[in-house]
């Protein structure tokens, strides 16, 4: 199944499918498609097609899938696992579903995942609303675990989510490169939740400290690694490949990794860099396109797969400490995956 | 404390004011105010300022009074309570000033508590992030009550909020009279957030089973009655007394109890409410002052009247229960409070 050992990352991919990688636990996987089509509870008809519409468009699934691997790969001889690891996976997809429905309703976006966002295709209302209503079948989900230690972490995981994109609120149009408050966002936003799914599998098998730390590790690194990943593609991307519109973090003011290697130069691109975001000239078709070209024209690409290795190594790194299987050579190689859309 | 006895409504009641209604928990409740407006988990000093703006502005916090009165009134003796009841209170009015903040980016309202709203004093986009962060520092408290029980209850209480804002979002400007569902949305809307928090505090106590289904009925019932009088004073009210539009419902089609007592009398004012609704004639100026005009003059008030003290009777019977004190006493003024609104 996987193609790349635990411990080093291959320079040259073949192309690797996330279907694949996830295919150690593809029956738990459909108990998590079925619930996320089916079993969210709603006595309103319109909610139920609307919310099963949001799940059959689609999304990677990485998070539940990360939940059960991760799960499997701690759990006693990797045997097989109760319900509630599914319920785990499930709530893990519904806060990162809710989250970005109400991130589209900050961000005005009209696509996702190929297709119209529910503030586009309905409106801001319905869009606050079915978050909500997500959050709260998360929450639910939640108590069935009946495990208060999985309850905190998660609760952590929203405050996380809610800080992180308010701290990037408050700092669009900012050129002042700060590596520490970009990691910090890029935890909140993203590594959180990655994290939580990671290790509270372990939690609910009863895995030692050790363990439980070594997969949170793992699940902070590749949550980190994810959204340099994420903000590299938004310059590199095309509306297709991305499912939304390229460029769209700098239209908004948002200065991620690729724009902070080039910032922080301080040569002349640099400052012309600066000068078209802080007189917001890239929230214009032709400001983006010179930005966006300074930035691929001056290292600013390469530097941030640089950034992405890094945490791709440490992630693996963590990765050691687990008894040889099929699940953990799967959790090895989603990290080739992450790194392969770079190419 | 109280003006009543437990077992009948008072016809003309001297004018209550909450606070002294409140009395008996008054430690309690400065605990609840100190964390409101300091104990908040953020480290962003804008975030910080921002939430506690929101929790100055005041509000009567009914909640979490209900809450720490129904805990004391069931505890061993009526005796002092632990931190966890304190923590049951807050997670209470996080829970019910999310859903407000959420409400009015919703209902692009631009006054609350006679103040200007999130939305409008920034923007949607903060209003919904700020209404997720205090949906996470609720479950972030609930996670500490280590309650499984409680999880759950709080988590449908989530999900109702949602589910009875979508189904008012769904029958705007609908004149069919349905008082199964308008009774239903009530209880997602209002009455399940009440009812959580009057039995929560009996379930953290130890309580038996049957004093535990008379707190929820009491908050079940008071919750009811307290939405009716809450749309009744959306028809009777000024802008100044509501601390918000007057006839702000109906403007955007929203159809509740003083309406629907006029339109299922099928008479000719009947017939002239539905056309203004159905033509949302209602939006306007004029429109809305007709409407309101033809349900003041054709029973539309008394008959809610009637209806919310029919609730209110249903939720004082349910304090029979309770062994004498003054918690009980002040539960039962609560009711006499409510009615005392419709005046």
């Amino acid at each position: 199944m996987s193609l790349t050992s635990s411990s080093s990352i291959v320079e040259s991919t073949p192309a690797l499918e996330l279907a694949s990688l996830l295919d150690p636990v593809c029956n738990e996987m459909r108990l998590v498609e079925k619930w996320l089509e089916s079993n969210l509870i709603d006595d309103s008809p319109f909610v139920a097609s609307l919310l099963s519409q949001i799940f059959r468009a689609g999304g990677k699934r990485i998070r539940p899938g990360l939940v059960l691997l991760s799960s499997r790969a701690t759990s006693p001889g990797c045997g097989e696992l109760a319900s509630r690891h599914i319920v785990l996976a499930v709530l893990t997809e519904l806060i990162h579903t809710a989250s970005l429905i109400h991130d589209d309703v900050i961000d005005k976006a009209s696509l996702r995942r190929g297709q119209e966002t529910v503030n586009r295709k309905w409106n801001d209302r319905l869009a606050v609303l079915v978050g909500d209503l997500l959050f709260a079948q998360a929450s639910i989900c939640l108590a069935r675990l009946m495990n208060p230690v999985i309850v905190g972490i998660y609760g952590q995981v929203l405050g996380d989510l809610c800080s992180g994109e308010i701290k990037q609120m408050n700092h669009q149009y900012v050129c002042k490169v700060d590596w520490e408050a970009y990691l910090h966002k890029s935890i909140c936003k993203t590594a959180s939740l990655f994290a939580a799914g990671c290790h509270s599998g372990p939690i609910l098998n009863g895995a030692n400290d050790q363990l439980i730390a070594a997969m949170k590790d793992y699940g902070t690194n590749l949550g980190i690694c994810f959204q340099i990943i994420d903000d590299l593609l938004d310059v590199t991307g095309t509306s297709t490949e991305l499912g939304k519109a390229a460029g769209s973090d700098l239209v908004h003011g948002v200065v991620t990794a690729p724009a902070m290697f080039v910032l922080e130069r301080q040569d002349e691109p640099a400052r012309r860099l600066a000068e078209l975001i802080k007189s917001r000239t890239v929230s214009h078709p032709d400001g983006i396109a010179e930005a966006l070209a300074i930035i691929r024209e001056n290292g600013g690409v390469e530097a941030t797969v640089r950034l992405s290795r890094d945490y791709a190594q440490r992630s693996l790194d963590a990765l050691c400490i687990l008894p040889s299987s099929p699940f953990k050579e799967s959790l090895a190689s989603i990290v080739d995956y992450l790194l392969m859309r770079t190419h």
